[in-house]
């Protein structure tokens, strides 16, 4: 089979998108890098074996290192008819090895990108506010340990809702010459104790996210709830269109990527689970 | 100074009681052990150092290798005058190394045992439903990847409640010549998400428990849950009054030493925290 032939294959075969869970500590990020242990190369190496082909996945978001993913999306064109994606999964679990976890498989129409057709990312960070270490959050909560005032986070957030040039709150050199406009649908901080300990969550859900935005918009939040800045000030930074105007950039490991929404018509066959690890 | 010196400045000094959190892991349990890291072993030695005396601890559960910690209590008599709780909290956590916090630290009245004077301890046991090997759980849940029966777990508990004999549900050796009558509070089975993960909770509070004995519990709640036994079986089991009526022993890493309870007018001085990590 020629190159040329598998192409035209692959535009009429339907896409596999996987929804994958991941640690960000044993991770170089999602994305591929050689010499480095990533996310994406764990996949790509993990679905080349169990299909005997090489396999490239797209993935809906390229995290950085140390963020975690509970519903990050991937995928790739399926060359083969008739795939078993419960056996897929299975067997991508068994060989991508620690911290990675393949959680449910869809079939998708034939073109299918877990990137471009995303309509929705939803992000979330949490910051552990007990006084002490956090013990079971310490792996996934930043600690800021003094009383962060809710409201007027809130305040500030209502400021960043809608769509807005989000220069200032991303690392400069990946805007240079980009867009920097995005829509970001809901922005909200609520309390919650998670496994005993005392929480702070940062819920963002946005057509796409900008690189860091996500934890600038939180070192940012931070600023305001310990008082240090008032709420109006965030809406200074967001015009500002300058980096050095928003708030510090928050560490990685407090960072999720919760969930990817994607149109309910490119599904073609819906939620294979595999049932166990 | 002379031994019998001492022992009566001790009886007359006030007691200092350290609210500790732990991750299982690091330790061989909370009870020293020759040759083994273990709690109380890694607590003596930095409070030895910290006070430049040999310092005993008393613990107010004795949780098996493997079992967490958040609100852990641990006492000793102080020998000296003045100790600043805020200053010896900080040289605790510096000395006591990774896995182990002091979050907490209060005078108590002299003669103060952080575990005769427990009136209550609460321990939670945490079981990840969903079908996919937790990611954030991993290390803090047993992962039971199937639909459990929250109604029919609670039904089993409610003839756990109350003053019983519990020697079905404690490891047998330990229960020889030894009165295994225990009273239970509270005990609910709940559902909540923690950190984005689909968990259930078992509670449970009562004046004290034998070795194994919420293990035990949370085994046999599993098989109810899971329909392989109904409710009334729990009573049978309790009413045997021997261990292999009951359910299975559920791992470890799943159950958290939540809080203990002690009464009020013990206290001389109330709650110093840490204020950082």
């Amino acid at each position: 089979m020629s190159g040329e032939d598998t192409e035209e294959r692959m535009a009429l075969t339907p896409s596999v998108a996987l929804t994958v869970s991941y640690d960000g500590f044993g991770f170089a990020g999602f994305a591929r890098q050689p010499g480095l242990r990533t996310v994406q190369g764990a996949l790509e190496e993990a679905l080349s074996v169990a299909l005997r082909r090489t396999v490239e996945v797209v993935g809906a978001g390229r995290t950085d290192s140390g963020v975690h993913a509970l519903g990050q999306v991937v995928s790739f064109a399926s060359a083969e008819a008739g795939t078993d994606l419960r056996v897929l999964s299975r067997s991508v679990n068994a060989l991508a090895g620690e911290g990675v976890t393949v959680t449910g498989a869809r079939l998708a129409r034939p073109g299918f990108s877990a990137r471009f057709d995303a309509t929705a990312r939803e992000y979330r960070y949490r910051i552990a506010t007990g006084p002490a270490r956090p013990l079971f959050l310490h792996d996934f909560a930043w600690h800021v340990p003094s009383r962060l005032d809710r409201d007027a986070m809130n305040a500030a957030t209502a400021l960043l809702v809608g769509e807005h040039d989000f220069r200032s709150f991303c690392v400069t050199e990946s805007a240079e010459g980009q867009r920097t406009h995005r829509y970001v649908r809901l922005l909200e901080v609520y309390e919650a104790e998670e496994l005993g300990e005392r929480c702070l969550t940062v819920r963002v859900v946005g057509n796409a996210f900008l690189h860091s935005m996500v934890r600038v918009i939180v070192g940012t939040l931070v600023e305001v709830g310990a008082g240090r800045w008032s709420p109006q000030r965030v809406g200074d930074a967001l015009a500002a269109c300058d980096r050095r105007a928003a708030g510090p950039t928050a560490p990685a490991k407090g960072l999720v990527l919760h969930s990817v929404e994607y149109p309910e018509d490119v599904w073609i066959e819906q939620g294979v689970v595999p049932e166990d690890d």
